[in-house]
């Protein structure tokens, strides 16, 4: 008979020592309220998230509606203010109905788990977000994995399943089409690079496959006005597509949404698992959210502003010396040497008050480390002058 | 070649007839601010949610440090404030440390799926949350479920893996030991039963395994002034216990957090994927929770009134006619003879005053439908007296 023994997690200090001498150890730096450094790390790239009438919203609707939701949106979790954010987020992007979800990671496992299942087909981005990824896992659907922004791939995964189908269902004239969904990011997190949308919907019409399109770091800053990629694709609307939203970065809130058809919609109350067993969205965080698009409503230069910011960024940064990826959004990208001169040249820059941000593997793709830096639409000229020069200066040699 | 299809989305109509024609079709039923219910069926169980102290804290919180928290907590959305309710909420529940994420559910992913792996065995209970589910899911690990509540066969799952292990690593003596994770509720969301927390501990160490509870019902209603079923089992701070918790519950915010030793928790910010790659709790949701902490740390009484609450209420049900489940907490499940009945009880309910829970597949891990009602600390005698009373007038005939 075994006996009690002990450290059950010993196996950890052994990946904290691998980790470490690869140079890939995280830390956190929590911040103050008022941070003097400059930052060109968030993702609030309208610079809403501080904005009085924001954080007002956000104020008021803590006081009307309780600082939590108190339950799942299917029990007590769902408010008018919840409401009144999804049909005008819906109208908004140009979609029949909105769902608001607690994160955009929660909305992302929904919209990829609940719209495929076990028989489907699911084809995937190389390059997509973490939560799509994990989206696909939790569906049991048989993953194709793609390489990046790559319609022809999509057309031959998709082909390839439906002449499978084809050999296997010879005769069966009442079995019904296989599922199936392409999925992608509409703005890549890393690289700032937008996928090619118009082609992709091509692709998944051609096979009767459905499209699912993350907003994340499209919303707020494509199309529009700001109503995102999708709608600039004239996909807005569009019976076979679906799109996921963060309220977290563009609107500087927290949570998540999914944007499609009625049905659609209805079927995710129905069956999705991290709408039906989460708490729903904080009112504080609904109220800040839906003060933000109204606000974008009424100001939508914001979101050109942004992209001429990240133009702007690009140009003085790529005529100054280092290699960047010419931004298709708000995030311009620039790689790094290794993991241990990112996190140097990242340290450098908040030496010199500027603060940027560093992505390692595993949060890269690729496995190549880069500084990654975004764009907002209050940022000045003169800040970003003098981000550029501190970036410059600190900028590791290969 | 294919043509363009249409409806991609037609597999849905083909589900949805099945949901109705089943009696399971939800909807949402948004509340207003000033609702006349008296609740029965949120998870606010100290009543905090709407406490003038809870609220003007979340107001202040993003009146101070924004309306979100503009990026992952690795990047620019980790500030003091959250690492002030990290420290206060472990040391409440005497953990070395604590983490906080945008979610309980988000919380229990990166506990499960971070903590096991690929080559390691979880040992999960029938009656676990979707969420421990969907941990276990993303985990890869081999998953045992067992039966529900049943230390024997948590300690016979472990046995049997340590005997497979033992067969195929003879001779291998530097081959290390198959990591091992327990997973419980610590209190069972649907009957609001308590799991037999000694008893897994025994069994988990035992054979090396770490335990993970989650005590989303646990905290702010069992152990010494709330401070969970895990601190009353005299298992908290262990080295090798992780807790769970929601910050939505008991503390009437948004949120979760995981606590355990501090090894455990610098492990998961460096590779859980929830963490990694969410955006940071918004400062409201921490400020409230922060607040409401503090309060029932000032007010430990709180915890005991909501549990004489719940057997006041389940006393009287019972006495009454309807049969319940004696609750271990705060929560006390009523049976009813079908889904359809189900949803009539609970809307007749409704229309005489009183909001309860009703839950149905796919949310009650049996298949059969009940009403869940949730004891609140802040709920008089007078007014568990009325709901008993519509509870009984409305009860179904079987």
């Amino acid at each position: 008979m075994p006996q009690d023994r002990e450290d059950a997690f010993a196996w950890i200090d052994a990946q904290r020592e691998r980790r470490d001498r690869a140079g890939l150890v995280r830390r956190l730096s929590p911040r103050p309220a008022d941070s003097p450094l400059l930052d060109l790390a968030s993702n609030d790239y309208l610079g809403l998230a501080r904005h009085p009438e924001v954080t007002a919203a956000a104020a008021a609707a803590a006081h009307r509606w309780g600082a939590g939701s108190t339950g799942s949106r299917l029990v007590t979790g769902s408010t008018e203010l919840h409401t009144t954010l999804e049909r005008e987020l819906a109208e908004f992007c140009g979609f029949e109905a909105a769902l608001v979800f607690s994160s955009g990671y929660a909305a992302n496992l929904a919209a990829v788990s609940a719209l495929s299942g076990r028989d489907a087909l699911v084809v995937s981005d190389a390059d997509n977000h973490a939560s799509l990824i994990d989206g696909c896992r939790l569906s049991r659907a048989e993953i194709a994995v793609v390489p990046h922004a790559d319609p022809d791939a999509v057309r031959k995964a998709l082909g390839a399943a439906e002449a499978d189908a084809g050999e296997t269902t010879v005769g069966d004239a009442g079995k019904a089409r296989r599922r199936a969904l392409v999925v992608s990011d509409a703005v890549f997190s890393v690289d700032g690079d937008a996928a090619p949308l118009a082609a992709l919907a091509g692709a998944s019409r051609r096979y009767g496959a459905a499209l699912v399109v993350d907003e994340a770091h499209g919303l707020g800053v494509l199309g529009e006005g700001g109503r995102g990629a999708v709608h600039e694709a004239g996909l807005a609307g569009a019976p076979d597509v679906v799109v996921t939203a963060t309220l977290s970065k563009s609107l500087g809130s927290q949570g998540g949404a999914v944007l499609g058809p009625a049905r659609v919609i209805e079927h995710l109350v129905n069956s999705a698992r991290t709408f039906i067993f989460d708490t729903g969205l904080n009112p504080a965080a609904v109220g800040a959210a839906l003060a933000s698009l109204r606000l974008l409503r009424r100001e939508p230069e914001r979101a050109a502003r942004v992209r001429t910011v990240a133009m702007g960024l690009y140009g003085r940064l790529t005529a100054a010396g280092p290699a960047a990826v010419r931004p298709d959004a708000s995030v311009v990208s620039v790689r790094a040497p290794s993991p241990e001169k990112a996190v140097r040249w990242a340290a450098d820059c908040r030496a010199a008050g500027l603060m940027v941000g560093c992505f390692r593997p595993p949060s890269v793709p690729d496995g190549v480390s880069r500084l990654r830096l975004t764009a907002r639409a209050d940022l000045t000229e003169e800040q970003v002058e003098a981000a550029v020069d501190v970036i410059v200066r600190t900028a590791p040699t290969a």
